[in-house]
């Protein structure tokens, strides 16, 4: 599966130098924008661009948007945002669909639209000034967490049949901090977390692997 | 010691809005802005407010820098925060600072200008585009660490005397995931977590208290 990425501004570009950093091959990466400057730059990291107007259905088709693994959706612009949101999700009803969001009251539209996962910087960098304010190390360590350099870097994943039955601070991957378990959500303090079930997905914080150097 | 934000725009606002959740007190909080309609948003949240210009000394002292705990710089303009970071810092040498900034190439620019804490939305924003299509839950989770509600926080403090000696994994407040022993960050999966010692900073994620409901 390849990951499709609406607007190539400065989230976009971000979001697509992440994937980089984590051994994505850059042709499983499509950039789609209607800039030529922003094509030419994402040409410039080797992804597979289209330089067309990201709410056109063709250009959904051209992205292959049916066989894709993940949708990113920033085009900088909550109109915009939400239109591609809409036709991406009307041909491809499974695919996860992520999203950024400028204004607070446009975040349950969108997801309405079709996103799965809305991300307001705006408000979220609100939330880090106020942890900021009263930690000094609070803001570096969520930095950390969110990016795939530095020391750690936050994951999900399925798990495994050897750890059913056990606590969740028995898992060797990394430090268990969340259990999803269909949509209950079982912090590292409750009783539940006392034993893995099939099927349980663990959100987890693991030491960084070695990365690729940017192209 | 109270805390004076610089600019009332969205990010400030989400700033206010959070430190108002986890029960500080409005009167500890100074809004300086020199938009009347930002001023009134701010005026009913019952903060202290202050009318002016962010760049004037003049307003750096009506705002009583010189005794403040912290300072939130959001202005939206990267020049701008500049010139307010520098005339804090000229007269509190002292506080923490946490600013705001747009362009990643303003980053250095605004650290030497004084501020302690950099947070680049919009980068912070790719960053979690990319988390969000790799798995379902890391965003959220994400999410949840930087803010006042849902289930847990993410913050730091000072080891306790009873606590020295003992390993990182032992402590009660919460999950202990970072020590910060003076310019050195030791993992939890690092032999010197073994044994906490005086003066080391814990980075914990801790269950959420009870909120403050918004004035
Ligand atoms: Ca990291
Ligand atoms: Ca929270």
């Amino acid at each position: 599966g390849h990951i499709i990425v609406y607007g190539y501004g400065a989230s976009g570009e971000a979001a697509v130098n992440e994937l980089l950093r984590q051994n994505m091959l850059p042709e499983r990466i499509v950039v789609v924008d209607y800039n030529g400057d922003r094509i030419a730059a994402a040409l410039e990291r080797g992804v597979t661009t289209i330089d067309c107007d990201a709410t056109h259905n063709s250009t959904q088709a051209a992205a292959n948007i049916d066989t894709a693994q993940a949708v990113i959706v920033s085009t900088g612009r909550d109109d915009t945002t939400a239109l591609v949101v809409l036709s991406a999700r009307a041909m491809n009803p499974h695919v996860s669909i992520s999203a950024t969001v400028r204004a607070v009251e446009n975040e349950s539209l969108i997801r309405q639209a079709g996103a799965d996962h809305i991300i307001n910087p705006v408000s979220f960098g609100g939330h880090l000034l106020a942890r900021a304010a009263e930690g000094r190390h609070v803001v570096d360590y969520i930095s950390d967490l969110a990016s795939a350099d530095g020391k750690v870097v936050m994951r999900d994943r399925v798990v495994t049949s050897a750890e059913v039955g056990k606590p969740l601070s028995a898992i060797t991957t990394g430090l268990g901090v969340r259990i999803c378990r269909g949509d209950h959500q079982i912090g590292y303090w409750e009783p539940e977390a006392q034993a893995l079930r099939a099927g349980d997905v663990i959100v987890e914080i693991a030491q960084t692997r070695p990365l690729s150097p940017l192209p």
